[in-house]
């Protein structure tokens, strides 16, 4: 994510209630944040949130929870959302401390365009690595399904590898999604960009 | 496969002495055949020959033997085989049948540019449908290693899922074969013209 940085984002993020400050509460009792039994659906990354913010316009019985680590992408993020939303919050957390925010309470990770750490030395921090996978499973509920979209090849190949030698079937795959005839799609910023400059855009659901 | 007939094929193919006619009478002892203990690894398809002929020039240690079903193709194939190759057969029969030709032997199954059955009722003619994943349970010994190739995505797509549905992890995989950095590829007659013109070549290897 480019980081340009965002002027008054302290007053932003300070002011935003559906920014969730603190997580450590709320962990185990999502929810009850959101005062209904509805899936929880959560995206690491989100950057500058179009992605997950049109997903909880779209699926208001879905709970949304959207993770961003970097102050000025989420106050870009925060100045997006509709003001009378219900089911959507954020978290400002790296995805390595994703464990002290949810407690088996997770249906759906999203990852898109998630970083690709090129370099073999640094593979175990890719979101598909095992290590990560392993998190993932104290914070997932019963069924574990992971959405991933990118258009970083090598991220992709590592991830179907990853994801399969860690117990995953893969649901479903489409290797040029702009290119085949998916409907209703909804595209994150980074893609948004992708797609215009004709990229390859890959895609998976992972289901264990 | 193109099929444009060769007029004196059945004198070549009679007159071919590593094209195994009774192979009712090799099955289950194809060792004896080649008359060692090296492993055995097949290509189902093998059309023109390129591809398996190259590989049993590059590795004499290993006994290669090549299934194709169309008679004109067989000939091509036949035309190119190095007179004092002693590690390579080619076996005439449709890959339907392949359970006539091997019990519990073959330690590797090639794939390449197979037929991608486009249309959803014939997904289980493809050759990694559920169908014919079951019937190569019967003819692997051990380890059961498929390597494919193909420049079809929706084959590609197919392959993935239905693979690692049928416990099949996925040992490797690259979604742009001769746009990566590997080395010593040995391509067939079909992958040739695809990388001409261009054309996306995937490949993965499977182990079970």
């Amino acid at each position: 994510m480019r980081l340009r940085n965002v002027k008054n984002k302290e007053e932003i993020l300070n002011s935003c209630d559906i920014l969730i400050k603190d997580f450590g509460g709320v962990k185990g009792k999502w929810q009850k944040e959101f005062n209904n039994n509805n899936p929880i659906y959560i995206e690491i990354g989100m950057g500058k949130g179009k992605f997950i913010i049109e997903n909880a316009i779209r699926y208001p019985n879905i709970n949304f929870i959207g993770i961003e680590k970097y102050d000025s992408v989420l106050a870009r993020a925060v100045q997006k959302v509709p003001s009378d939303i219900k089911n959507l919050r954020f978290v400002r957390v790296d995805a390595k401390n994703i464990n002290d925010v949810f407690d088996k309470e997770v249906d759906r990770i999203y990852l898109n365009f998630s970083d690709p750490w090129p370099k073999d030395r640094h593979a175990i921090r890719r979101l598909t690595s095992e290590k990560f996978l392993k998190m993932y499973e104290e914070i997932f509920k019963d069924t574990k399904e992971i959405y991933q979209k990118t258009d970083n090849r090598k991220l992709f190949e590592y991830s179907i590898i990853s994801l399969v030698k860690n117990g995953y079937m893969l649901e479903d795959i489409c290797l040029d999604l702009h290119n085949s005839n998916r409907e209703n799609i909804i595209i994150s910023e980074y893609e948004e960009k992708f797609v215009k400059n004709n990229n390859t855009i890959y895609y998976l659901v992972a289901k264990k």
